[in-house]
């Protein structure tokens, strides 16, 4: 155990919270105990906070990672009473209370929060299917999404042989849920309207893009009319809809859809989540998904000491089903847990279970048009899609200058169809500043271009 | 050679114009060639062109790259006689006039504009050195400069170890010229005001920052007076400023100046830069820091078919020397050579050798602070950071949307000390979207990350 932690524990006698995950369950359950007298130590790999539901707009080159993002040091500089520590946890240990990490001293708590998240699922296919089709969780996977992107028609423009350059033209969305709608509307337009006058030796007219849905219709959770409007909507922009066909391979060529090979460039991967590693050392509750069953109060049974929220755990809503990993439920479950602890730490009776909700739908097709299920009311087309950028807009963390700025580049994509920066960028190598045009050394990367680590 | 090219040589008569590197000189020679009849080839391994004078600003987390950097394509657009390719060239074969390229075909060529800029130089230690002090020359450089920067002061905040921690908060700039002084006046700033309210455990005031210079004084091109100046304001900063010691050695636990090792988590090298590998291709008369000697119209000797501009050139000014690596010399040696080109082609007389000049000199040194020589007076303070910033946007390519982004960001420095994007992004590892807080697995990538080729 971490020898200044204990040191820390004893001279201190107040409560030690330790919140995993910054994102928005955690943050909520953080900025919930702010006026709590306790000792908060909020634990995340990446030293930000990220606005997930924009992240397609990055990998498709409309908004910028500074946009979506924000410092989680920053976004809690007036909480004196938390620390914020980027690192990676491995283990929880419940009956010893300690967050195990990779490196550096564990952290003992007595009160923990498990907000780890959700994670892309490749259905027991990880190793061979992940480098090729690439999920959308990280600001990470967005650069490299548009990176890959834009070096598929980079190339395909220098391509003489017909038939690698069209696989360097088709892009595969698999996965019909609101992400992948959103992505492929998106990803069509950018290749249709932005790039088009790009280019002199390749038609950007003949790029595929196609959608692929296992299901028999695209956005699951909505009403027969919206998904047939999603659909209808990509197809008037050129996208192939591929509905009740699931993938059956992913290899560096492209994917297998029921019985046809589709050759493509780039495969994104928008389909499956689960809970990550971490949660699953929790041990007994932990669903198939990895996700972690908890009790009305969202605490593991056993351990009232500990909680589960967002997109981590398992709770049932009105409906029956699992609730659904948006960040209006995240936040929500944040808040309930911080206020529950404040509550506890400050001797108040606080016995309220948990009130699960059914939030509202929103789904974007393109940059303008999408559908929503919004108090009880269907909209369709331009206003679902007003609603869903404003809706977004306002739960935004980086302030008036973030949302002034995504809304001047929404509205410059509306009016002129540009966008900001389809740049790629990739780390230096070895450290070196080779500026200007520096040849043979540095080659262009290759699709599977990662870290070495 | 391509067969295409072959073909397209042969079917039109155009001459074939192919101009190597994005950079300000190669701009504005194909701009220069605007409404002549020739076909022209732009290649880049870059598929932007990047506004440099601004870099250090995306290292220290004040811009973001799409604020300094605009796609090539989109710039070139109305340009329909110009074809851009991304790609590497690895040697020029000026007897048989091609451009022999990594992969696919090589290009052929009528005339040739090889405007390759310049890479960072190590004196010949570039192996040891490199992986340790990075160099600032491409978006790439810049996002690895502010991952490093800003992972050591999340590593010093969780650090025990006393000794370590110092090392993670020290930061060594070598080279006192306009580069070093402005990004080591920057990165005092960022420490001292942005990040000081931000940690918990460090204290930001005991932060190291040393500026590290071989010559007897900082920014040696400017008189006595604004190099002292610059001294100064570094140092009321709290800048350690070293005149007069060389480095004699760089490895992974910090640098060695004159006798005295200075242990530092991050290096930036800001000195010595020297012609591309492309460049040295062209045997005879390439200098031995990689430039080329050319004749008085930018010509190669014995090949008036083929120019060398930019920082790629040797060209002496009025003074005697070399003319400086700065953003206005190349744009007017690429404006002469494309006209002199356009001229030749349209076979109108035009043998009027290229005229050098000495250009204004001006430097910043912190977000409010700077010294300038424009038009033969001394400026000084905020007058001359106010040049330095106007001069600059007036030639940044990124068109309005990008001035009064990077406007909005100044003024929200100059009033506030906060920063758009103190984010820490790194690729995704084998394309899997592992988002929330996936332990183990995803380790903080070390110092010394590099991609994978």
């Amino acid at each position: 155990m971490n020898a200044r932690l204990t040191v820390a524990t004893n001279q201190t006698s107040r409560v030690k919270i330790v919140v995993i995950g910054a994102g928005f369950a955690g943050l909520a359950a953080v900025r919930a105990l702010r006026n709590s007298n306790a000792d908060i130590t909020l634990v995340d790999r990446n030293n930000h906070h990220l606005f997930q539901p924009f992240l397609f707009q990055v990998a498709t080159s409309i908004l910028e990672p500074a946009e979506i993002a924000t410092p989680i040091r920053s976004l809690l500089q007036e909480m004196p009473n938390v620390r914020v520590e980027m690192r990676e946890a491995t283990r929880i240990d419940l009956s010893r209370r300690v967050v195990v990490m990779n490196e550096g001293g564990n952290l003992a708590y007595d009160i923990l929060v498990v907000a780890t998240g959700a994670q892309t699922s490749y259905f027991g296919r990880e190793a061979e299917w992940a480098p090729h089709a690439l999920g959308l969780k990280s600001l990470g996977d967005a650069i490299t999404a548009r990176n890959r992107l834009l070096k598929a028609f980079e190339r395909a423009e220098l391509e003489p042989d017909r038939r690698k350059q069209a696989r360097d033209m088709t892009v595969v969305v698999v996965g019909g849920g609101p992400t992948g709608v959103a992505i492929t509307g998106t990803i069509s337009e950018f290749i249709r309207r932005t790039l088009a006058s790009d280019f002199r030796n390749i038609d950007l007219g003949k790029a595929r893009v196609v959608l692929v849905q296992s299901g028999s219709k695209l956005l699951p959770a909505f009403s027969e009319q919206h998904s047939a409007y999603a659909a209808r909507a990509l197809e008037d922009q050129g996208v192939e809809v591929k509905l009740g066909v699931p993938v059956t391979h992913v290899d560096a060529t492209g994917v297998v859809v029921g019985d046809e090979h589709i050759a493509a460039a780039t495969v994104l991967w928008c389909t499956g989540v689960q809970g990550v590693a971490l949660a699953r050392t929790l041990g007994a509750h932990v669903k198939p998904d990895g996700t972690v069953a908890v009790l009305n109060d969202l605490s593991v049974p056993g351990h009232p000491e500990c909680f589960v929220i967002g997109d981590a755990a398992h709770v049932i809503g009105p409906d029956g089903r699992p609730m659904p990993g948006l960040a209006s439920v995240a936040q929500d479950q944040g808040r309930y847990v911080g206020r529950l602890i404040a509550a506890r730490l400050a001797n108040t009776a606080h016995s309220k279970p948990y009130e699960s909700f059914t939030p509202s739908k929103l789904a974007t097709i393109s940059r303008h048009v999408g559908v929503a299920e919004f108090r009880g009311r269907s909209i369709i087309g331009f206003p679902a899609w007003l609603l869903w950028g404003l809706l977004h807009l306002r739960i935004l963390s980086g302030g008036g200058h973030a949302r002034l700025s995504i809304l001047g580049n929404w509205v410059r994509l509306l009016t002129t169809y540009r966008r900001s920066g389809r740049l790629i960028v990739e780390p230096s190598e070895l450290g070196a500043g080779r500026g200007g045009y520096a040849p043979a050394i540095n080659e262009i990367a290759e699709d599977t271009a990662i870290w070495r680590r």
